[in-house]
């Protein structure tokens, strides 16, 4: 097996001003070896795409696995796309036995928000996606709660009331998986204080992020401010996470924490975790859209 | 009971310059009720104390405990310390049913560093020490291994080298508290890498502060570090706390974190950490010595 | 002069549940000296207030100011209200050449925020408000753009639109003045693009808080973001101040800071403003609001 | 001009285990355009190198900069060093209109650290340097005043005194200067009081960084503890830079900041400060001799 990289002039002179729509974003992982970046950057190069941004990593150089992702500007990626894949498919992935993926960095992700009572998580990610902060294109809201309808609507974004009791909760579930059956690109749970059964997430197709009110592993379960309190801890957390059967064991995507003393009570525990949830949230759905996050068994590689 | 406050000129006249030598602390802990701020501050005034800064906390007002410092200049106040704790006692503390200390700010806390083969936790508090600004005096330094021996004296502090084996652990105990009895205030394990007994923790008959090297309680007990990376965490921090027999249970004092990633293997993890560890336990520490941290329960007030 | 403190029994029985209508804070600056804890404290005692919380700040024994806050439990405290500042301006203010203030917890302050097109930090204000996060109740929204009109309406919350040219601005000040006369006790800058005269500053009568988007001083005056960008730094921060003639000048309440790196376009830079921005202002607005703040000449106390 | 790359097989076994002596690291700036990563990855490729680590960075597609920096195995890198680079030279950097760098990770930056009567800075990198965490050979320790030497000699470096009056701050450089012509890649200002003259710094030949105890361009020149206390800023900071002619204007390589509040005095600023600088300064050199920094103007990209 042998590359065969038909050699192009390099042009020094720049490439034209990049338009949204001129970039695209090339995500692989394979197993790792040398000549890897040679063979996908000359790839690009013979494309005619100009790198923008690169970013790699490996586990390990003896049986680890690689993992690259490229921003690059390309003129008509759009309809160049189709195409594109399937070269990469013939002259890289295969060679490299890898998994990729490309698609316009202007495209949005599609995401089905689902929530409970909390408003703080939610109304964040509105808000950033109406500023254009957020990559996403939020499709729909889905609540076992009515609370946060008007809230949404003033939003402009779809509200689906899907009430959910121990006994109808195969129901429930099964309404919500075909309110976003193939609308979806990911779900994203904001503060949404239901258990998902493993069929749920068996069955829903795409990612599944949860935030999660402490920093996991501490705390995990229920009532992790009242347990912090308990146990003194001078810093309290939030961690975004993909969700698993295992529940609070799923890939971190991004925690962080804020300062607490004795001095802070339950309720502005509360009023502080809900600060840091949002914003965890965010960065981990922002990244997410962004391909930024790869699974690497039980944890991620965020570029 | 009546308090019988023999009311004194407020002096509008500023008091003279305070001297480190006229500065003391008084501590007291009781349960809460009305009156307390009131009868203590105007014992202090009476005795022709200016109070400089004072913090207090209640854990309730209703069955809860009262916990106060106050920072306080008075002239001459070391030759008048025992008087003073006499009189505190008899028009203070009984009514109140309270515990208190008082002490001279300037008066030193004998301190015995226990430490193995990592040097960045002792090292830093042995420089602190000397630079003035942990109000310490070290009077001891205790390894189970001679290797830090020349670094210990160069700062000029005494070291005991008692070698620890699982056969000769007890024996190993009854040198360190041979070694201790009687000439320190306060144990600080600095990367000890031995758990202390049960009876060692009895006979020691003075508090002993620990840093563990992760955010208890996430990753309590040994390999922290390593659990941290197979966890995928995206912060790793130090705990300092005061031991317990329960191993890593004791009521945390400090705890701080730093931000990891995928890049961030094992050994950058440890220097990292270590970063984290000496910060946390010199924190600990100089609260601890400034009479800043009060137990209640298995938590901390820290003022 | 002489303090006659009546004395009364200690009552160690705690006192009843606080409801929060029986909450009050008493905020005091006087110049330093002795007795001051005392004669404070033994007039709430004496009042049958119980003291939950109390900070005391002074910045010099010699010369200097002391300041005090303390929040209290007393029964049916709004009746009371005119009495209890009746007999501390006589029994204790006199005496301290005190300023002070007594006010419920429970009584909101009255906000007029002022905003221009950025939508983050009115929102932020506005969603806390809602939520009882913040002890306020938005009496007016004014702008010189309609934009955020609907967003506000969202909020309940009025809004007025008042366009500011430089030909109309002492005309739009006026009616600005004219909006908020005798109904705000705080105006909020939540980046309102327009500088206000020193004849408005004046005439407000009220405090005027500000957000400024570096962490002054920094990067004063307009651009910051480009600013900072092209210093390079490592760094980027907000700034909460009172406003004052000196723009950029006035006492700081509160500052925070984010990481960005030579990947952080100005766009990113904007954003990640935007998020520290509004936690800043919210947080300076809420001491505010809670009497934690205290102007010390150019510099603030923040209890 | 067209570029001729020999194609080899993509070897997917992994390749042996690197040793610390088989890491190499390239660093080019070249102006930005299409195919500069394929030329390079290319290139490595050929010679039979694993890419490790990777990071490139361009400054705009159109009249922008690009920089790269590559961390790779390679076997026997150290005695195929010179030939590598005349090879670089040839096929790559010349098409590239590129500067670049190869050196063996193992290789450290000799450095001569100048410093003054404060021991925070010089002793981390003292002891960061002993226990390999920073990868440096410190040639000397050159100070104006005697005080360090036995510090100094505790880590076994060398110690030279060369006192410095206005008078004979010109002898002074020069004899600055011939201690170090030569012998080193880097000299660290650690709180070295004295301002080097233009002429030194266009003399000394390798690059100066600089230890500043604010958070620039905030409080730029003296006494910024002082100013920061008047100002009444809620945070302080450090910045690390290279020297420049221009004081306090020299590119950042990196700053961090630490939490303060009124009831921080100015000695308690400069305590915290010292921990927050030794922290800036270590980062710094650990980056800068790690060669992640980048001079971009007047800033830097830092990998």
């Amino acid at each position: 097996m042998s590359i065969a990289v038909s050699a192009q002039p390099v042009a020094l002179a720049p490439a034209g001003p990049a338009g949204p729509d001129d970039i695209a974003r090339l995500v692989v992982s394979c197993p790792d070896g040398p000549g890897i970046v040679a063979l996908i950057s000359s790839f690009l190069y013979r494309q005619g795409a100009n790198i923008l941004q690169s970013d790699q990593f490996s586990t390990g150089s003896r049986g680890g696995r690689f993992m690259l992702r490229t921003e690059f500007q390309l003129g008509r990626v759009r309809e160049r796309l189709e195409l594109l894949e399937r070269q990469f498919e013939f002259e890289v992935a295969r060679r490299l036995r890898a998994t990729f993926r490309v698609r316009p960095a202007a495209t949005p992700t599609r995401v089905a928000i689902f929530v409970s009572r909390h408003d703080h998580c939610l109304l964040d990610l509105l808000w950033r996606a109406r500023r254009g902060e957020l990559p996403v294109e939020v499709v729909t809201v889905i609540s076992n709660h009515a609370d946060l309808e008007r809230d949404v609507a003033g939003f402009g974004a779809p509200f689906v009331h899907i009430p959910v009791t121990p006994a109808t909760k195969a129901e429930a579930e099964s309404a919500q998986l075909d309110a976003i059956a193939g609308q979806v690109d990911l779900v994203v749970l904001a503060r949404y204080m239901q258990v998902l059964s493993g069929d749920f997430l068996d069955d829903v197709g795409v990612p599944v992020i949860n935030i999660h009110h402490s920093f996991l592993p501490a705390f995990a379960g229920a009532g992790p401010y009242e347990r912090a309190k308990a146990r003194g801890v001078k810093l309290i957390g939030a961690t975004a996470h993909y969700a698993t059967e295992d529940l609070d064991e799923g890939p971190i995507i991004e925690q962080d924490v804020v300062r607490v003393s004795h001095r802070t009570g339950v309720p502005d525990l509360v009023r502080k975790g809900a600060d840091i949830e949002r914003a965890v949230l965010a960065r981990a759905v922002d990244w997410h859209c962004a391909d930024r996050v790869f699974v690497d068994g039980s944890t991620t590689v965020v570029f």
